[in-house]
């Protein structure tokens, strides 16, 4: 049986393997400075850092910063930050006991400030697209780095704490806040679907963004642009139009709902955790 | 940087990732019932058995016969069988000391009639393709699993030994033999070439498909369609032949070249060590 590291970095690669999923890098689209290679040694990259995660005596946020290290050794930067930052908890879950969105509320609520500490300093390793951050929180601006960590210790802000203040913007964000429902959900609708896991992972990921605006998108585009690409999911969805065609149109005008991606790449692991067959 | 073990389930995963691959499965072409994501599944599932082979304490048999176990955790059976026998004696190398052909020989050379026993049962876990054997060595055939183990403590056959016997019809075993001539050689020209891994990693695989037939084909067809193969595959390389026509061909004549691939695959593990950036 897999243990749940395998199932982390098997999710990861799962999720690059769907096709088509409109606006990502997939097995059959990639931008000419973001292939689908980087995603294979991402993921290989961050295999010591899922194995801390797996480990419970190693600190959450150590955990994830060491996946990000990792997977940031290939040329093209950021390709699944997101995803482990949905994975580490979710994984730690695992070892802890049976994988609920109860437990995994608990393994979030447990982070400390060392965790946002180890946090913050995972932006040092790779460049992440993110806004700025709303008014008065600027000392707490991920951009900083290891330099919030004075403000992170004076407030006493645990990674749980960092999570919420940016809920509004980051939908991973709002995963780790909310006991990961969207990522159970997404489970369920890959565990009940029959076929090629490449299939279930393509559609999974159309009814994730048909259900709500990407956030990644909105970050470098608009909170236009993003609604328009969830009303595209949904026509897709509904058979108006083809999903092929409309990745091919989202890879032209770099339309990547990255945060969709990292919500299927959870939804694949607490499948594969609960049993998905490949 | 990535160890040992990443590396070589990163070569795992850039040798399929590589494309056109005429008759494998690759990131475009997959057999209904061999699919990409198997080989994912696959990489992901030798993590331990390769973590092994990297723990100079564990007998290399184990390793790789745990490698193959864990591979074998897919219902697409055989993915990467070959090519794990590639890799286990070459991690082996690296963690002890300069990855070579000459120290890559004595870590062979140091195998044991307990590794060749362990060898014999990883034929437990997968359905392998192979030829009836030699008049003479049936009490060596494969595909007697554990069943050939008191046979193999009588002659005192050491893991090296067995790979010798089969070196004439397997072109993995002579690889074995002799020192890894062809992986060797095919990394220095995948270090040679710009551009995307995965072109590397296709013409890289041409290369050798058309320098040798591939013993894999004649053990699943005959040695005239290895030898044809091998000739179209010149003829690809020669720009006589557009390779993605070839590949379709392969496909649907189901002519895989499965042995050319585990050599691919070890030439990207010695590559990576030797700082192939992807």
């Amino acid at each position: 049986m897999r243990s749940p590291l395998q199932n982390a970095v098997l999710a990861l690669l799962l999720e690059v393997t769907g096709t088509p999923k409109p606006g990502n890098v997939d097995r059959h689209r990639e931008y000419e400075d973001l292939r689908f290679e980087h995603f294979m040694a991402g993921a290989s990259g961050s295999i010591p850092g899922l194995a801390l995660a797996a480990d419970s005596g190693a600190d959450l946020g150590h955990a994830f910063e060491q996946s990000v290290a990792g997977m940031a050794e290939q040329t093209a930067g950021n390709t699944q930050f997101g995803a482990l930052l949905l994975l580490c908890p979710l994984v730690r879950t695992t070892v802890q006991g049976e994988l609920t969105p109860r437990r995994t509320e608990t393994v979030v609520e447990a982070t400390t400030v060392e965790d946002a500490c180890a946090f913050y300093r995972a932006f040092e390793h790779v460049d992440v697209a993110v806004d700025d951050p709303p008014d008065g929180l600027e000392a707490l601006d991920i951009r900083r780095g290891p330099d919030a960590e004075p403000h992170l210790r004076d407030q006493g802000y645990a990674l749980c704490d960092v999570m919420e203040l940016s809920r509004e913007v980051d939908g991973v964000a709002r995963e780790w806040t909310d006991g990961f429902p969207r990522s159970f959900a997404a489970a369920e609708w890959i565990a009940t679907e029959d076929g090629p896991v490449s299939n279930q992972t393509s559609s999974t990921f159309l009814r994730l963004l048909a259900e709500e605006p990407d956030t990644f998108i909105e970050t470098q585009h608009d909170r236009e642009t993003a609604e328009r690409a969830t009303e595209q999911a949904r026509e897709a969805l509904d058979g108006e139009r083809d999903p092929e065609t409309l990745a091919d149109e989202f890879v032209e005008r770099s339309i990547n709902p990255g945060t969709t991606a990292d919500l299927t790449a959870a939804a694949l692991f607490i499948a594969l955790e609960r049993g998905l067959t490949v």
